[in-house]
Order: structure tokens, then sequence, then C-alpha cells
């Protein structure tokens, strides 16, 4: 019998974070379902993204392990979900723990490491590629940025 | 007999364009062969990427379109790859167009349309991501840029 391992994200410019905590959760069953935040509903948790809906599904959809991609509309359809789809394990990241516990009534729910750093790496990466060469280009987007601000202020 | 399609590229911050290159590429045949530019062929172009070389590997091999991801490490290696993998279809997005006409004595030669407007498609959801709510981060995003620009000036 298959065993069912579902999570929620939003998946915003799909990096190597991602895919290290989607294959960990694959790896805890057989069968793995993701549900992938719509805009509209972070858009109800004053979150937005850089990368839309319907793309950012299309990548999660496409990444081997994943076997399911459902678009999450709300914080009520897990349980919901859980029974539909005969979910074993709910897991998430660590930076929920403890949030979820209140399915423990109806699967197992866990909660794995993240890949530490992964967002200050690229940063850090980010800052290297700035030397002389990217100087005038830098400048430029400065310009613009600036531009966007006085629009505000 | 199954028929090869062979493309390169360095995929940085995978997003929705590669993803659909890649998809369009496997329809043409069977099993789809990738190589993914190293960090050091791409300097050696004065290219830098914001996620390392092995990141960018490990997600191209694990989208689902995708049979084998292999390093590009040099220019040269194309007729080699293309001669070790059998491959029947060359394939690039057309900003190459013509570029590797030269490999038509050894293979079918194909240049794909890009998807259309990616880049700035994101450009203009981050740029209205920029609300009154973000301006303090934006500001604080500013002075790190303005300090760096300094140390260059």
């Amino acid at each position: 019998m298959n065993k069912v391992v579902l999570t929620y994200g939003t998946f915003d410019l799909f990096h190597i974070g991602h895919l290290n905590l989607l294959q960990r959760l694959k790896d805890l069953g057989d069968y793995l379902l993701v549900g992938v935040s719509t805009d509209e509903f972070n858009a109800s948790k004053g979150k937005q993204t850089v990368v839309r809906f319907e793309d950012r599904l299309r990548i999660v959809q496409n990444i081997k392990c994943v076997d399911l991609a459902i678009p999450e509309t709300h914080w009520e359809q897990k349980r919901g979900d859980i029974e539909k789809h005969d979910v074993s394990i709910f897991g998430m990241g660590n930076d929920w723990s403890g949030k979820f516990d209140a399915l423990r009534d109806c699967c197992e729910v866990v909660y794995l490491p993240r890949t530490d750093d992964v967002s200050s790496t690229s940063m850090k990466k980010l800052l290297s590629v700035l030397d002389k060469t990217h100087i005038d280009e830098l400048k430029q987007a400065l310009g613009i940025l600036s531009t966007i601000i006085d629009r505000f202020d």
C-alpha cells in the first residue's frame, strides 16, 4: 500500500533548499503530495511572490520526487486533503515546528530540518558577483529603485 | 530506438522559461540530455551565477523531462557528447539562432523559441510587490548597495 506524504509551501524562486526538503519528505513514504499556495491565499497573509502561482505550481509538479501538486487556497483545507488522499505523514520544515501538532489525531506529523543558509549563501554569492564590471548596471538599478522610493515617500 | 535530444545551458535561478524550453526539447525525441555549464566554464566567459554549479546541476537533473544532466566544461565538448550519446537532435533557444549550424554534419540542429518576456514579467511582478509595507526593507537594501558602490568608486 502507498504511504502518502503531504506538505504545503509557496516555493517562490525554486532553489536547492526546496528540492532538499521535497526529497527528504518523499524519502518518508512512497507518494509525495504538495500543496502550493495560491497568489490569493498568499495575499490574504500579506505575502507576495516574485513568481506567479501557475508557474510555481508547474515547477513543483515537474520535480521528479513530486507525485502530485495541488493548489493551497486556505488554512482549513489540511484535514480535508489528509482524508481525501489517505495521507500517512504530514511534513513541514522545522521553521513550522509545533504549529501543526493538532493534526496528530489524524496522521503522523513531522518537522524536518531546512537546508541551513541557502538564503545567506545565495546572498553572499550575489555580493561576490558585484565587481567593477557590474558597477554601471548596479548604478542604473539604484536609479530606478530611487525613483520608485520617491513615488512612495 | 531512443531518439536522443541534447542541449546546453546555465539554468541559473531556475524559472518557467527554463522548464518550457526543456519540455519543448523533450517533445522532439525520447531522451533529453542536458549539459549544465560549470562555474569555471562560466568564469572563462566572464559570466557569474547566483546559484553554484552543483545546485544548478541537481535542480536540472531533478526535472521530470530531463533524463540525464552532465557538466559542460568547455566549448569544444559538443561533438564528443553528440557521438558518445548517439544524439539525433541538438537544440538550443533561438537566442543562439545560427550559432551551432556547423554541427549539422553530425546531427539535426534546431533553435526553439524562448518563452517571451519571462524576465520582464518577473520584473513587473517584482515591481508590483514594492508597496508601502516594503519601503523600509527597500531603503535598507539601498543603503547596503550604496555602501558597496562607494567601495568601488
